[in-house]
């Protein structure tokens, strides 16, 4: 993994760095020391010696790279294979059976799959929750990409005791590895399916290890419901009344919530992951997007696992979000481009803890950038770039990617990756898979 | 154009003929002679000889081109110019003004732009309606698409009588040019533009000259309270009693409906264009798809103008429509995969007139088909080629288009436009425009 990071000058770049709407750069320059980005520049570099690697970005922007702060990745794997059908239908008859006969090995090349995909769509970081993570921390480890991983825990049933030993043993063995790229967080998997008694013992965990928390939130109308009818409380109040807001939490979905619930989150600092391709695909709802960013509440996006997306695309996933809360609310100025792109960024950053490290510009910054082809139709004329890239451009122009100071691709192809082979390995497991 | 019109064999094809859900081909061939279809068949052809262009599609899904059947293409000028504005802002600072400085050449090489990036996005049909429609009507001829156009008619002020002249003279001249790929219809632009005595005038001509009419319909909720206070009937209603509906519709918008709309809509077969992206950007509403659906009506999408999307991707606009209205309805069942392609190929063609001819892949139609790369990351592994497509797939998957039984775009490279001349143009005069 070392061989290609070293000092890269990438210029004559239309840069955006994401640290305010007034800070683009007509025409620029970025440099690159290990993991480090050291400047960001107008003009021309006064010197190009000493860079192995010089990048001429002609007709390019440079952005911070997408986070895509809650998917499952291996379940690419499921991509396509059952779509269109009711919620609990869908998981009880489709994803489920399905999901019974993945092994590691399966998840390790699902994960591939799935950070390929991320890659070429200028996804630089994500954050996961599923089973089998040491497959998908090796996974993570070899691409190159920065991750934060967690341990699907179910809180019921036999193997509720082995979900947290697991968590421990896996967090003990990756949290911090591969030069710092794997965070490895608790992964409680909801309110519904883990129960007061249980989160307190993934506090206990979360107490003693340090890490995060990575949890889906109230989702649907039936979750909200049941744990209302159960508990007498909303979804967000019982895990503020539990003491999960008292750890960094990342709370994907959260689409029905109350004004209390939301003061709660605000409150509280939760990092919010709006999904709305997932979330409109298998009719969940609308999240209260405006109202959460109103309040202050971080929101980041995610695309949730491809087989309620399809796909791992951040750009497709900033659009929707924009869109969709404009018509919602009926005010076209909800969510502006530049705004999109900072939920895709700045705020996917500070929702994996990684404000001031990654999500902009900056020197001192962790080198995770993009660099988009412009040269598009769709990009001409060139009348204001932040809204051509929220509302016209697409994954497929992102042409270069750069994590921790490592090139991961360059004109479109991958660096760590062979694409064929994963294409190859995924055909066979999806071949046993529905056999 | 014609140079590159002849017999062709695209074998080894995945095919989604588009002519029912069931009919899906797994591997088959097409064979194109002059402007038809001539098979659409299963294995392998068992001659391959008298044909000048032999396509390996291997890999690859062919289907419908689609239709883009509400636009303005010669608004690529503007993209991007005007956004997060409210609708009148946007329209009376930022949009008319730059409007007003338009010449002919600006709406030819605006126009160009459009195609060219429709072209590569898989739309082989759009419906127009624009000013300056000589020069729209030109970059049609030249470039090989398919066209249905309209001048936009403002009924009201002094160039009211001028619309109406120089449409006539426009139907004369274009309707049915370059070997029938142009249609020429009236466009009469909105009920609140165009008040009832001037649509008789539009009518008389309609009746004369044996043409559609294409109009925006019920976009805002502010035009159907308008018309209600006005008229004392819904805009769907004030149309029809205006005698409009006698005559075959091409809709636009139909964002604000009573039940007795859809009705309306219905009983005279209006074909209506549902442009999803445009609405959500403007916050115009959600249209009532899934119950227009129901009731039978022909529902075609269109992107709008690119300035109000950002861009004329039907890729995208398929996959909103069949999100949005999943979440809208709170039924993950509405607008399943195959409908949604359905309303971009075969109700496209429907609404620009153009059934029994095109929309679906079926000897004796007009060879108007695409050719789309499964060998991308995000159609991996291969569960469900068409879930794939409507929800996975990008605009830049398409490798290849014939329009008419002329290959407009081969390995992604268009052969009738010069990509490099419109990116200059274009750069052109959008530097006159904001001067």
């Amino acid at each position: 993994m070392k061989e290609n990071r070293s000092r890269i000058l990438l210029e004559n770049l239309y840069i955006v760095p994401m640290t305010g709407a007034d800070n683009n750069i007509e025409q620029g320059y970025i440099t690159v020391e290990g993991q480090f980005i050291t400047r960001v520049e107008a003009g021309t570099p006064p010197d190009r010696a000493g860079f192995e690697r010089i990048i001429d970005g002609r007709g390019q922007a440079a952005l911070p790279g997408l986070v895509n702060a809650h998917t499952h990745a291996a379940m690419t794997l499921l991509r396509s294979y059952a779509d269109d059908l009711p919620l609990m239908e869908w998981l009880e008859t489709r994803i489920w059976p399905l999901e019974a006969k993945l092994i590691g090995e399966d998840v390790y090349w699902g994960t591939m799959l799935g950070i390929a995909e991320m890659i070429k769509s200028g996804t630089t970081a994500f954050a996961d929750m599923y089973f089998f993570m040491d497959d998908t921390a090796r996974a993570v480890e070899k691409t190159g990409i920065r991750a934060c991983l967690s341990r699907g825990m179910i809180g019921v049933g036999p193997e509720s005791e082995q979900a947290l030993t697991e968590s421990r043993e896996l967090i003990t063995r990756w949290d911090g590895q591969a030069e710092g790229r794997i965070q490895f967080w608790l992964g409680p998997h909801a309110p519904y399916t883990c129960p007061p008694d249980y989160l307190e013992k993934v506090l206990v965990l979360a107490n003693e290890l340090g890490v995060g928390i990575h949890i889906h939130l109230a989702e649907t109308r039936s979750e909200f419901d049941d744990i209302m009818q159960q508990y007498g409380k909303t979804p967000t109040a019982l895990l503020r009344d539990t003491g999960v807001f008292k750890y960094p939490v990342l709370a994907a979905h959260c689409v029905h919530l109350t004004d209390e619930d939301i003061s709660i989150l605000a409150d509280h600092r939760v990092r919010v992951v709006h999904n709305p391709q997932s979330n409109m695909k298998l009719a969940s709802g609308i999240a209260r997007v405006p109202e959460m960013l109103a309040a202050d509440i971080t929101v980041a996006l995610g695309t949730d696992g491809a087989s309620s997306n399809n796909n791992l695309d951040m750009v497709e996933e900033l659009r929707a979000c924009a869109l969709l809360h404009k018509v919602n609310s009926m005010n076209p100025q909800v969510i502006p481009a530049y705004q999109a792109l900072e939920m895709a960024t700045v705020n996917g950053a500070r929702a994996l803890g990684l404000e001031g490290e990654a999500g902009m510009l900056k020197p001192g910054m962790k080198a995770d950038l993009i660099l988009v082809d412009l040269d598009q139709l769709h990009y001409y004329p060139h009348h204001d770039i932040v809204a051509h890239l929220a509302y016209a451009g697409q994954s497929a122009d992102v042409d270069t990617v750069i994590v921790d100071g490592r090139i991961l691709m360059e004109n479109r192809r991958l660096t760590t990756i062979d694409e064929q082979q994963v294409k190859a390995e995924v055909k066979k497991v999806a071949a046993r898979l529905i056999e």
